[in-house]
């Protein structure tokens, strides 16, 4: 695959320097000096590679696609196109919702290299999620890049036109959303080839598999993702796509961008979460230890919510200057009341979504090709069954029962209610 | 305008032989005795230029885009790019449901140039409409035309990268796009600078604009229409786009084509013919005159709502190859009943669109722009206003309650008692 792309080359460590050492953008950060950079590949990239790239003058990090998936192999083989769509998704991005997202120093769309922004001493949120750390200002950052993005992305806000050029440029990210179509929505639902999971879940697995309900509304899910082309999403917003400092939040790698549904973004998130919630007791150093820290996270989720709501209903009151629900109609009218009835109406909408999308992600996230670390790290694995098995429980639950549950707090209840039952 | 493209040049009956009697697959049907030609342009197009063209040996139908809006003129300029549109369009439906959409002889996308199959002795449905004739066969081409078009144009069917392609190439059909978002789901709820309506429906019109439900509800719709790429749509499907015989039913002028909720069309052709039903009394020869017509029309309602339902039915049972409901995961793993209740559930979200769109598409003709020739040709305008406010009425319930009304028994009574009562 790779020999057929002409002049593509798959950056090293040793040929970093020679490479990119006299492009002025990189080097007005790490100085024209480039024999003095420092190269370091990540190596924990399920598709790309990654480096960090620093001199004495500052840091930058280097993403290059590689022609297949980095987890599988040269089998399986996925264009170097998706750095181009990364590099337009986050250009988009970082308009929406400035700050949150590295700014792009320079992209190469022949070699598929993005060089950008090195969030330091940011780690990644998974990994803080696993160790137990609180990180304040966590939920607000999300909540409100999740509204900002997808409001901004949509026909809520933007000229029709653009919006319509940008639905076509995104559309052709075939390859990436096909992996979310099938891994997502699809290989959890039968015993497909990529699946893999815990052996204890056997039996669960088993009736979730006969869970008629269940299969037919994860396809209900599926045909919004692929069909309903609300706004530009991150598409892969899970707590692996989220960096942190004590003091900062940050947004990290949409190729799998796409324009879908509102709610696919802050369903996926909010999933990981309910999931590294579950997995608490595998990380544990004694019985309970992790209690609080749960807490926390049930905290976040509902705040992640709250902020997402409430900065939609400011920019929905503020910044509706697209298609659809024209102030023309509605305040100019002298109907203020009309727009706060359509808004609550879609954020309802919202709202099932996201449930939904959260559930199908647990569930994906168990039984499918990409699990979680918060649970695979867990080597007891009569433990991380128990902590998966509520997962699929709670997942379960939101993808059947999303148009019946109306307010956060049940959610959370229901977890709650689940962590303590399930063993 | 016109003088900014180069080449373009508009046809006319003079041109005609010279500028398309060399082209071959014109000449396979009219002979290469071009001089023995003659032209008549029909000159009832809203859009377009179009002429037909005929010979001893046959005749064709030359339609050309104006790079203007010809009901309105250069002021509203008008891409001629929709003669490609309506071109890729035409092929798409041939292949879905062959012998239903005129055969292409020759396209010329620079010229925005479409030769195509004349259907003859055919007239427009619309003035079969008026003039009270019945058409055998009707319902059920039309239902399925809807049925395999709009099941083969999406996910439920085609190649997910091809489905892909076409939402790019017909996503740029941004102008045409604009006029339905504008004139169908905008303009009827304020009072917008293109509208216009009978006088006597004064009141009303300030009723349905302060009607609170109605105006969020026909925005929730447009939401649909914007964002929902489920199939690719005929996008203007009204009994004018219709072309009927005493034996056949054919389908023309899809230059609206977008990817939208499957709901769109059918919604609009149901709307028109219910438009149509009110609208005989001001066609009568004298009262009751064509109340049997009247109880025609509503069957044909039934019978396309029937035909639609059991073709789409047939096709998910016997063709659903797409991403959506994969037979891998139904019918494979002996799940068939499951499949059942997806398709129930999916018909049942059709349903709904259906009659929302049919609602706003009535109230869209008789408030906005473009009016329908069954009212407009109404000269008593007492008579003309009472068929129009049925009309709103019964678009108004549609879109209001169009969760709550479960069968189409239940929708043509509401017609039969809102024929009786309004006055």
């Amino acid at each position: 695959m790779a020999d057929k792309i002409s002049n593509y080359e798959a950056l090293t460590v040793d040929t970093m320097a020679g490479r990119l050492g006299s492009i002025e953008s990189i080097t007005d950060i790490l100085g024209t000096n480039s024999s003095k950079w420092t190269s370091e590949e990540m190596g924990d990239g399920n598709l790309n590679l990654v480096f960090i790239v620093k001199s004495d003058q500052g840091s930058v990090i280097v993403k290059q696609a590689l022609p297949y998936v980095r987890l599988v192999g040269d089998s399986w083989p996925l264009p170097l196109k998706r750095a181009f769509f990364e590099y337009h998704a986050l250009i988009r991005q970082a308009e929406r919702d400035p700050g949150t997202v590295p700014e792009i120093y320079h992209f190469d769309g022949a070699q598929a290299i993005i060089v950008m922004q090195f969030f330091t001493p940011h780690i990644i949120l998974r990994h803080s999620l696993m160790a137990g750390t609180k990180h304040d200002g966590l939920a607000k950052t999300l909540g409100q890049f999740c509204a900002r993005t997808l409001f901004r992305g949509s026909d809520l806000s933007m000229d029709a036109a653009k919006r319509k050029a940008d639905v076509a440029l995104f559309v052709d990210n075939v390859a990436l959303c096909d992996i979310t179509e099938t891994l997502v929505f699809s290989d959890p639902y039968f015993d497909a080839e990529r699946n893999h999971h815990t052996p204890q879940l056997d039996q669960l697995v088993v009736e979730l598999r006969a869970d008629i309900d269940l299969k037919v509304e994860a396809q209900h899910l599926k045909s919004k993702f692929c069909n309903n082309a609300e706004t530009m999403l991150h598409g892969d917003f899970h707590t692996g796509s989220v960096m942190v400092s004590e003091s900062e939040t940050k947004v990290i790698d949409p190729e799998f961008v796409l324009y879908g549904p509102i709610g696919f973004d802050i369903g996926m998130l909010l999933g990981n979460f309910w999931m590294a919630y579950f997995a608490q007791p595998g990380h544990a150093i004694a019985e309970g230890a992790r209690d609080d820290y749960q807490n926390w996270i049930l905290g976040v989720v509902d705040d992640v919510w709250a902020e997402f709501s409430s900065e939609f209903s400011r920019l929905w009151r503020e910044e509706r200057t697209g298609i659809l629900y024209e102030k023309s109609l509605f305040e100019d009218q002298g109907h203020t009341l009309a727009s706060e009835q359509a808004l609550a109406h879609r954020l309802q909408d919202i709202w099932q979504d996201t449930l939904g999308f959260a559930g199908v992600e647990m569930i994906r996230r168990t039984l499918s090709l990409a699990h979680i670390a918060e649970n695979d790290s867990i080597e007891n694995e009569e433990l991380r069954a128990d902590c998966e098995a509520r997962g699929l429980k709670l997942g379960r639950q939101l993808v059947v029962n999303r148009s019946r549950m109306n307010a956060m707090a049940t959610v959370n209840d229901l977890a709650r209610t689940i962590a303590k039952e399930a063993k």
